[in-house]
């Protein structure tokens, strides 16, 4: 099978995962926007990347570590909510769809984003098959990655612009915003898949690398790519004033260093037991139209 | 010594070890955002009932668990932030301050209680004195009750009033958004404590009670309190049309609640090794003016 259509068929599982995991309850608006939200649709590449960094290392119970997969996902759906709302990217459509503060109203999108962060943790510690001390070390990453050493920082450098040139804060940005959580993925697949140290280590190199790939051809994407096969408008973050790669380095540069960070990605899993998946996951990110 | 005090002493303690664990980084206005809401003062309630549960059951070694006591401070402080955002209660002054939003701006103000709640998660992950499967249920407590089954639960009832009657809504919004997290609190306490199962939820019993006399005072307070004394303009909530006990029951019969939670709270806790600590928290609960 193309990795293509493997990543596919793997996003179709987190689909039904997902929606096994959903939370249900009261008030009823809450729950909905934060169901709506979870069943967008995307790649699902987070939680993909921890099932496939565990099986990477010769793990092969997924069914115990899912929850964890799809509590990624979560987090990562926050940060969309979030990152959306009027005061943040002020974005009204997400992959065709009204985003949530849309439908909900802002005071609603808020507190789903805020609940699906809570929800997360609540669902990783609520985990009966991975031993606990796994589990902290999973919090712990996860929690580093997207949080303000991560993922928040990256969002607020995004805003701030307090570097001192575009070539660091681009740098800073992506790094943070994007390449750390999915750095954590990883990492989180690693432990969970009771893999060496050395392992996790090269699984963390792998993830950063592979996450700065993924940034900067989601920007060349905005700026080059199908509006139909993306289902969205691009140029959005040239019109936004974003710091893109493109936008700092070119496109033909911009593409020379995502395959630089893919190759040198590519290097540091080949100690691991099967690294194939992972390395056609490498390779992928940078092809993919979409 | 007396309880207000002690609580006042608690606290002060509670307030040096939240300026130890203030993170330190970049982007430095997300950072300063962050250390601005975190020592802008308060009660410290939450973290100061963690430790006397604790404490209650016979623990002794604080030191080992503050980390974790300001880490609820992290929660709670986040969840001020957001409740204070123009969509939310668009509150611009809070203990005599301008909120965060006001002076950081809402999209960092966002983003500030967006990283405080993860870096609460990843500071009691941190934690390297207490055995992991203790940490993992501490975890799992505070995500349950700060979440969408307790306080996000509680807050988007609050802004949506989905039921029948105000009697149902008002016990649904206090129980989920201040009792939830406060009987976390108390749990948390236990759990940490090695408090026996038959302790720790007999201290849950006393939190959610506990929980409910204290918002009940604030609802009283914010009706009657002194202005001075308490730092705020009071009847703000009638302003807002916010659904409260004294709006729903009237005065007398809110008072007459309050003393039955408080009472029920003590009966909870006579079973523990040293109770009488919290026993006074809770009488003081009611008979405060702040």
């Amino acid at each position: 099978m193309e990795i293509k259509e493997y990543l596919k068929k793997q996003a179709e599982y987190i689909n039904g995962k997902i929606r096994e995991y959903i939370p249900e309850g009261i008030p009823e608006k809450l729950f909905d926007a934060m169901a709506y939200s979870l069943t967008a649709g995307g790649k699902r590449l987070r939680p993909v990347l921890i099932l496939e960094s565990a099986k990477a290392v010769g793990f092969e119970k997924i069914e115990d570590i899912v929850d964890i997969a799809v509590a990624s996902e979560f987090i990562h759906t926050y940060s969309l909510i979030h990152d959306d709302l009027p005061a943040m990217d002020d974005d009204e459509l997400r992959r065709g769809k009204p985003t949530c503060h849309i439908v909900y109203g802002e005071a609603i999108a808020i507190l789903a984003g805020d609940g699906l962060q809570s929800y997360a943790f609540e669902l990783i510690s609520s985990n009966k098959k991975v031993p606990p001390d796994k589990l902290v070390r999973v919090i712990n990453l996860l929690a580093h990655g997207t949080g303000i050493y991560g993922m928040v920082g990256g969002q607020a450098a995004d805003i701030l612009h307090e570097k001192e040139n575009a070539f660091d804060d681009i740098q800073f940005i992506h790094t943070h915003k994007t390449a750390k959580f999915i750095q954590s993925c990883c990492q989180i697949g690693g432990v969970l898949g009771n893999g060496a140290q050395e392992e996790i280590e090269a699984l963390g190199r792998y993830g950063l690398y592979i996450g700065l790939a993924f940034q900067i051809q989601d920007d060349i994407l905005d700026e080059i790519g199908d509006e139909k096969k993306l289902g969205k408008k691009t140029k959005k973050d040239r019109e936004k004033n974003k710091l893109t790669y493109p936008a700092v380095y070119g496109l033909e540069k911009s593409r020379q260093m995502a395959r630089e960070y893919v190759e040198n990605a590519v290097e540091q899993i080949k100690i691991l037991k099967s690294p194939d998946v992972l390395i056609n996951i490498a390779r992928y990110i940078i092809d993919r139209e979409v």
